[in-house]
């Protein structure tokens, strides 16, 4: 299977070129213009269109088990949505339910996964502590290509890390070569918080941004980045949504020490006005953790990845419908946390950075796609347009347009946060590991498509 | 008893103004020139002197029982020292063991203050926390005078308290309109540091300052002001030593919260080079927590206090002798933390403060004791020169010197953390409640002499 | 003519307590409860009131000549206005003309406001520069009680300053004690955006925020803060407006520089909306400079003055009727840039700030009255209640309530930007130098009530 | 003439890989394992090695004539140094006296370099303004290659720019698509601090320092920041040297604003020590501007580069023998200022940087060499490893071992400012335009070899 994509035009995280790309046996083989190419390679045409490396969303929860259901799009679904949007790769989350053992945990998730069309690579939370959880990172960043664990910082009385796992598992981290993450809010403040407000009789999902607010989140994160600063560790922050957390991982940027932020499409666009819904089923449908903020956030974050002090972009995607929602009707605390985004974030992304001047297409490439393989490692094997790279490339089309809408997208969830943006730059055609996914609107891509791919320890920081 | 300084000039934390002062039944009576008074008033000349608000110390620990041992100053030689240096009131901690009933622990405090020479009040510590504790709050508030509680975030497996308690107890503080103040450290990342230098072998008391490095006190800070912030109370950090807290400090006042800082005599003028003497019994006569800093962090201090974002001055005066200190010798976690300092607090503030230029004379007498007075709401009875103020006075002589030293000073102690220091500016009298205590170098007042004072609760913040 | 005030409550910068007031030859002569004074002194009840000191605006241009026109409220009007709103004292400016004396400007001025009805005294203005001009500052200081010079970073060629004036006039105020004083805009940069803002055919008033936007303010305060740093001098910037500069202030404050801020009541409550009104003499009547500035920079200002980052409040009131602003109809460069509001400072700094739970009742004081005095150094003789302190004083019903209104102010001008506002607490009686000017809703002073006063050289900074 | 270096390591900004580099005609022709290349070619065997792009000085100032003396270093010794050190290329000042046309000065400069080793290209600097100023702008843009124009902030009754000549400059590199630079220090109080220095008779270069504090540069800096701002052009500041610089930088960049910043090897590593040595010789030999700062500084610096605050590394290479500096040996204000180091920039910084841990290799290649291409548009043609790239390369061996003196150097001044430097990680052999210009210790390029390379605007800012 070879594919030549003709006439368009290179864009990278750093350069902006002519060229054409070719690919064969799921790698790019050649770039350049007039490329002797074999006979029958398939050539897609890409005149007037953008070459960039496909999307990596470092973000995901597919069919996650969450707070007393699963989340709605399966691996497949899932990576239809994602591949129709731009994004070839997803980093997803194996959550061990507290006790489990991490291998018998890591290989669920690794058959669940195995209809993926897009690929995939999985962080590995850690929801408790013991030696065998010690040794199972070992083995995980050793054979299997972890090179990344996630801690929650609040779900107290479920996965909530104390500070003593904190500082035993980056520290078992820092040994291993691995990163570190959080998902930082401060779980004793929003227990209390949401405590306080059932007690009042606040149980609508407007108390769900009273319960979380920004500084929950910021202290956290400079928790975790002080715990990894103590030990020498890197430190990966998921979900930067407030401009106090901005200012803590900068803080700590400037000071010398090496930590990095995410942040997501929805946080960067919505504000917390959503939650005051008549609706209930509106307000609910955006109940995520952490929340949507207040205006004012939303321009620290774009700051933010202006300035090189967030890296990268992913959506935390984990979608319930509206019946799963339900769950939590009489106390917002029951409502299940996830909002969807997998197939809207990179026009999301073109629509509110790059055609608002915020960003150059170089610098979407960045946030889209490099500096996740970078910061996880996987760099330039992924998020690269560079001969011997896998060929996941996306072909936009920065003129085409359309109206994000839960009556076309691909998830399975029965609402879509982004519902009436009008977006100008879409992708027209996706391919992963060579083979074409996603062209003109259709998802051609089949269960099985995606590969799971190996993150090598010891990264570059 | 009645008492007229006569010549002096009065400074006060705004103000700088001749005038006499007459003092009757402990109390200031009179303030002016030619100031009417009866024959039989004694007379003190305070001509070319100054008169100030007695110094007030929030931060002292007699007697206190601790890592195995005592405190060798008990409520009388401290607070000889006490107002040898000037500071007429003290504010000392009152430290139940975990488990054990507040007021229990609390008239034991009590009893041992009875004998003290300068004036007294108390913080209570919460060490661990049931409903009792939660009732003995109440009862210490309205029928004790305690307005303040602290928190520990250091010294785990001992009286540490975890964000649980902190959040509970802030809480009850907010309630009664008392101020929760907090010992900013880690307490996990101390521990675990601690380990790891024992297990390194490296066990002097040059691993101290290691094992508590600076931002380990800045997360802490940190975490309790977004806990007073999320609450909505009033938040009060001891003991600041390093830049990095001041910063967090300062960010949270810039936002509008109300958030207190004190600093330490010796954290303003020493820095952690005194950790590398080659005679153990120097570097461990220094061992405290927080350490003594690098070099920088003594400015940012300094500015701290100009800039308003620290508030009060203290000297944590803790003092363990040689032989004690032994106690870790071979393992610097066990030297019993403590320094002195009660003595030479005000000072060493007078040197490298007034006479440096950094602060006025005013400003002076706001650090040391006024500012102490209005957080701990016991302005204008302390830390005023007002008609109706207790008289608690110091008559201050800009000229006079002394080189400070462990051979002069009335602590108890084998060690002075400033020995050898030159200092110009002294106490010449000191009176605690309208009588003398001290004199032309000589401490007159008996043990009895100081009196508790109660703090009402809902100060000004 | 002597006046007990009796049964209200004392609010200073940092006291509350129950006291009556008596005053007597214009000064304060006793407080206390049940005090002894002449049967025929005048009873005022000040029952459920508060006595505070009366409001010190530094800041205000009475029948200011100015871009071709003269500000319509006179000394006697707009002090009519001061009264009638608690305020008992102003510093207005004395703006020579350049190559004008200064002490024939200074004549001028102090003729004009021989008929204040509140206090006054006068910044005088450095708008060029000779060894004359270096003369008259050291006449102005020393013989009659100037010890504060303005300096215009704006109006290119007109009386902006050169840096090389700033750093002569500047130096020329550390030697006699005086205070420099700045309009923090950057002169250039507006003459030349108001040109490009003209080229376009952009004329009308919502052109005036953006030939002004916040950096023009804050590179021309940080720039006023260099030079007094570099010198050691003092440096208070008057009317700060935009969170930039309120940065650029505490960035100073905190690396020990004495720098003092001061905010308008207008800043603090409107927003940059009021350029885009339909109704051109709406907009226009909101043309000043600094221009009202979009949503957050009021929070920032509030917070400043919550953290103590800026010290003062004043109007910058320079009132100027639709018939005058029309003479900028074709070009807003030629709209006279003033709004009025001496009177609605107090009460509307109560409303939203003391109401809100912003500030305290005493923190009130501080910045509408007490801080004024302490950094102009006329304290206590002013912003206090102390016994010997000018009985300038404003006796406050919390529980008054209002609706501010063009229809009901005392100023001339035909405009009120806090139309419509509803306050609660307000003055009911204000007296100057120990007579009533203000009861009941009456101004009953006379002109020339008001008195000039001296500020000493060599203040506490 | 075509090169194969074999079995190299290739390290780039942002990859390290395994690769053999295939030069022909100037170029880099091909990189890979096993090239197959003509048999002919020469072989450089690189074993053990890294193959890095040859590192671009963005600041240097060859055979410059300045305070009455001109650089003793010219195009051809400057640039020997320069390839001996692993530069390839340097971008050197076009700086026409007041008054002189500036194709008349460009043409100047452009005959001087012809003899260069390295290539090179030139910033233009303006020292005054008319149109002939702004016409010849638009020429050198548009036919020689110039993207940049530097804008001295200092040097008052020289070569400074009034806020008048940058606003309209920088409005013109915005027209031009050209980056706007500035020297900034504060010429006013610069010269205004020399003056009060020399009047108090202090006239040595210990003077030096103190007639240039910290905050004259960032006060510059904050204030070209905000004309850049406000007109929407992008801005750099040359020879960064001061925290406070660094924080102006940032604090523009986290709001959004593209500013960028270069430091000099020297600002990095030295301290303001060097202006108190007793030979007077030696403190006039640091005379540069900015001075070199006290401690705390240089970490600034480094936390600047590694936080992406600052971009490039540059010298500042201006050297002049002590001969000349005697000039000034009566008044340091008329000691040339300059120090050299072009050759010791990349060692310095591997040792201080790479050796410490500081920075990654990778890191090094972006602050050496490819962000300055990157900033001044030169990217991928020169700061890169690709195919088609410039063979500008330095064969770098990690092992290789020297001390920096001015017995080794090949500039001809007669100090090293680095003498004494140990240091590990040395080029070994140098290519310029896919020629060895440098190897094994020998200069063999010659005269000549260097080229000049254009700049094309509209760099991607
Ligand atoms: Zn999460
Ligand atoms: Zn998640
Ligand atoms: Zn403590
Ligand atoms: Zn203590
Ligand atoms: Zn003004
Ligand atoms: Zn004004
Ligand atoms: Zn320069
Ligand atoms: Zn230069």
């Amino acid at each position: 299977m070879s594919i030549l994509i003709k006439g368009g035009t290179v864009i990278t995280h750093e350069l902006t070129f002519r060229a054409d790309v070719y690919c064969e046996n799921g790698k790019i083989a050649a770039i350049g213009e007039q490329l002797d190419v074999p006979a029958d390679a398939e050539i897609i045409d890409a005149s007037g269109q953008y070459i960039m490396p496909g999307g990596i969303d470092p973000h995901t929860h597919m069919q996650l088990p969450f707070m007393g259901t699963v989340a709605i799009d399966d691996f497949e679904s899932g990576t239809a949505a994602a591949v129709a949007g731009g994004t070839t790769s997803i980093i997803d989350f194996v959550i061990p339910a507290p006790q489990q053992p991490l291998m018998e945990a890591y290989q669920q998730w690794r058959e669940w996964a195995e209809k993926s069309i897009a690929n995939y690579s999985f962080h590995v939370a850690i929801t408790w502590w013991d030696e065998s959880v010690k040794r199972d990172m070992g083995t995980l960043v050793n054979d299997h290509g972890v090179n990344s664990f996630k801690h929650f910082m609040a779900y107290k009385n479920a996965i909530m890390c104390t500070d003593e796992i904190l500082v035993a598992s980056f520290n078992r981290c820092l040994e291993l070569g691995a990163m570190p993450t959080v998902h930082a809010e401060n779980g004793e403040l929003v227990y209390h918080l949401q405590q306080q407000l059932l007690d009042k009789g606040i149980t609508g999902p407007e108390a769900h941004p009273l319960s979380r607010p920004p500084v929950v989140e910021s202290e956290a994160a400079n928790r975790a980045i002080t715990i990894a600063n103590t030990l020498g560790a890197p430190i990966y922050v998921v979900h930067v949504s407030a401009s106090e957390t901005v200012d803590a991982i900068r803080y700590a940027q400037n000071r010398g020490q090496r930590v990095y932020g995410e942040c997501l499409a929805g946080h960067l666009v919505l504000d917390d006005s959503v939650y005051q819904d008549k609706d209930w089923d509106v307000a609910a449908a955006h109940v995520m953790s952490p929340p949507f903020r207040s205006k004012g956030h939303q321009e620290a974050l774009w700051n933010g990845l202006q300035a090189g002090t967030l890296q990268t972009t992913a959506t935390d995607h984990c979608a319930f419908c509206a019946e799963q929602k339900a769950m939590g009707k009489d106390d917002f605390t029951r409502i299940p946390n996830g909002t969807a985004g997998v197939e809207e974030r990179m026009p999301v992304l073109w629509q509110k950075g790059v055609n608002s001047g915020r960003i150059t297409a170089n610098e979407f490439v960045a946030i889209t796609s490099t500096n996740a393989a970078q910061v996880f490692n996987v760099y330039p094997q992924k998020g690269a347009v560079m001969v011997g790279s896998d060929a996941d490339l996306v072909i936009w089309d920065p003129e085409a347009k359309k109206t994000l809408s839960v009556r076309t997208h691909r998830s399975r969830v029965d609402f879509n946060i982004f519902e009436g943006m009008e977006v100008t730059g879409l992708p027209v055609c996706t391919l992963v590991n060579g083979k074409v996914v996603y062209r003109d609107g259709q998802v051609i891509g089949q269960a099985g498509d995606g590969q799971c791919f190996d993150r090598p320890a010891y990264g570059q920081y």
